[in-house]
């Protein structure tokens, strides 16, 4: 279950610049490609004429061209032409609202009728020249919540990323979860801790001593459909910790695009955005393979848990302080999916 | 669905040459192996001692002996012998009517009553000293009608095939398609063309000049139950093209036995028979290694298509005038399993 | 179909020395591992926090530490403690009976009320320093009954082993079937035979020739719930074969403990046991080897035929004199089966 009418990430620019690309969101299986003006476009895969995919073909002057037999296809489902043939009452496929914005395509997998823009995530960071962006994207079989549970609740990292951004502290301090209309915010303060290896990187990144005790911080966000984004870093302690002079910090945002690809497997998109330091390319990636091992880690986990609750569809689990994020983001998530449902008679009456 | 009481081609002579084979044709499992004197045979893959797969044992004088426990069977499906075991009262095996020929083994999936070597289709060229044969086989996992229709609808060339056999012409040229009987005949004349590369080898495996204007033929012809046999060819133009004098054309028969594995996958035979410089092994090669590499490319394209068709098993197709050679085709098919199905109750209670 | 209330091989002591091992057992779901002491332990392979798999967390202090956040859990399935968390509510998680004995570690997967140390098989040679014993583990993908089939006939070696321990003279020497209680004995004697490789291997293993007639013996004893242990070898002839002085002969235990996985997978536990040259530890490893190989032919055997069997439910298989010894092993069985379901109602209401 996922809320439909919501942007989704559908693909970073770069995947659709060359070629059209499959890609299954909130269980359409789309065909993402560059239309007329290199405008990004999303239709369902799936070729009027003898049901090939589109993705399997090319396009030529803004127009998706079946690699089966040729039939062109505009961006608005209808065909355009064929050869040899009239194709004025060829069946429309579905279209799908399609935005590029903020270094990604977005996707309204729901009812077109109630895309807009406006309702996109406002990502002031993607805008800003003073910030840079780094991340990539993997493949996961689970249910899109606990990967949400997960970003949550970073009382994992003390396990399942104990060399590189885990340390005992994070255990060892609460952590305050709120909910603010659809936003969650769960956030954590640890103070005059050593920084893990991760964050003595990132502070040597931003030319800081890396062996003196830091303040660290954990504010993660949670909005609808399933983004969550997480403002993480640490300041030399003393200094007013999260709201220290930047001077003092190395800080970024994690960013989160949580894609539903089935009811139990995702796209995940992830990165970091920073804004120390945004034009040291070799920083970019070494943090960018920084966070590409620390989120594989996660990877084993997710799936095993995923596994085991599908032999168990029943079985309660625990919902702990801790826990409070997830369990929060889930309220809200069953609100909105409920109003979905809701509605949807009506939409299809209508 | 498709018929079972036909003339399918199970394998290549040279597979069970050495040893059995286990291969399922239209959902029966089969063993194929070569009984007394080197005949042809096929019996279910199933021996009735415990059920292993006989198709792990080895022929030895004419008769299957199981890998297991050495059960030894005979073609007609009773067990000959066994070590230690008195075998009359064993269960019989089923049996399946096979034929070498033709350079192929066929065998008969439904009620061997009715199998009649008559109704084998005849391939002249397959019995003349004056032709050669190369070819190879596939596993692709889609519906056996997604095949029959890819080869009655050769406009796909042009896009899957672009560089070796498509070429702008053949969308252009329309095709006439007639069914005679239980045979479907798609023909496509394109005049004063050049020659794709595929057919420029050709010209030059036959000694003409490779750089000229040619008059081009494709006719497909689908017989049942699943056999498309294209005669295919260039002649330099203005001699006549398809009737050309032979010093003029390279022409060949592209050969198709379509052999459903189950309903979603099926066993692809394909080759070229070819008359000119028949004896010429290196162009024989050379022409079987550009087919393979051309059909590779209809793979990904048939499979897909069969998953998308899957995934939306009620939504209606196309059927253009370029289709009408797959249309046609079916409508032959539907008509033949009707017909087997409706004398299937009465061979029962027979 | 498996008996649920009995002891079997969960594991091999190594698996556990290092790390939890995530193994199922008669389709539960079980977490391994080394408890207090070094004590051998199995829970439910579930966190009762989040549903994560506790075999990708780690043993610290004896407890078991869940690798996503945190939770211990100890060996009676009560969670121990959680940073940051009153645990005395928790759900207790599923243990299982467990002993480590004979050089392996086995589980209770049925009512652990009914686990009783007593009922576990004895093995004399296990606890010998006259004896030692070499083996391994394989995964194969086929109902527990076909390999007590395999194992409890023997005539399979002349065909599926034909190069190693396989010979003629199996097949033409009948076999005795007894069941005694819930023992099955199957036992064939050949004399004046020449060894087959494996066996001359043994010979010379033991310092004896190797090229002269043997007697050759193999008693094999299926004991519930899948235990097959076959006492083998060969003697110099005329010495009294079985019972002849150990001077004459080499003869040992091929061991097989088979643990269902599920309805339709095992774990396959074999090895062999010697008192020849115990100490020799190159001769235990070429046997090991050898038996590595010859247990290897058996695997595709065994999948095809499940796959065969699964594809016709209700075919009857034959049951001869060479069955006797399984026929027996799934009477045996049924009867353990039976008792189990028909006790199972009152120990829920109890």
């Amino acid at each position: 279950m996922y809320p439909k009418n919501a942007w989704y990430v559908a693909c970073m620019p770069e995947e659709i610049d060359d070629k059209p690309l499959g890609r299954t969101v909130c269980g359409e299986a789309l065909v993402l490609y560059r239309g007329p003006e290199g405008k990004a476009a999303a239709l369902e895969n799936f070729c009027p004429h003898r049901g090939a995919p589109l993705s399997l073909g090319a396009v030529i002057e803004g127009k998706l061209v079946c690699g089966y037999h040729g039939l062109e296809m505009g961006c608005d489902g209808k065909t355009v032409a064929m050869p040899g043939q009239r194709v004025r009452g060829f069946p429309v496929i579905r279209t799908y609202p399609t935005i590029e914005r903020y270094g990604f395509v977005w996707v309204w997998p729901g009812d077109p009728a109630q895309a807009d823009a406006a309702k996109l995530h406002h990502l002031a960071w993607a805008e800003s020249p003073d910030w840079t962006y780094g991340g990539g994207l993997f493949h996961v079989n689970c249910d899109y919540r606990l990967m949400i549970d997960n970003l949550m609740d970073l009382t994992h990292e003390t396990y399942v990323h104990a060399t590189t951004i885990g340390q005992r502290e994070i255990d060892e301090t609460p952590t305050k979860t709120v909910t603010e209309g659809d936003t969650v915010i769960t956030s954590r303060h640890m103070e005059n801790v050593m920084a893990p290896s991760f964050w003595r990187m990132a502070l040597r990144g931003n030319h800081l001593a890396d062996d003196v005790p830091v303040d660290r911080w954990q504010i993660c966000r949670f909005t609808p459909p399933s983004h969550v984004l997480i403002e993480v870093g640490v300041a030399h302690a003393g200094n007013g910790g999260y709201n220290a002079d930047a001077k003092f910090k190395a800080s970024s945002i994690v960013v989160d695009f949580i894609t539903p690809e089935t009811e139990s497997s995702i796209w995940y998109f992830w990165g970091m955005a920073r804004n120390f330091n945004p034009h040291d390319k070799p920083l970019t990636a070494s943090i960018r393979e920084g966070q590409h091992k620390i989120f594989s880690e996660d990877l084993e986990m997710l799936e095993s848990q995923q596994r085991n609750l599908a032999a168990q569809p029943g079985r309660q689990l625990l919902k702990l302080n801790i826990d409070s994020g997830g369990v929060q983001s889930r309220r809200v998530l069953e609100r909105i999916i409920a109003q979905e449902q809701a509605a949807a008679p009506a939409a299809l009456s209508a």
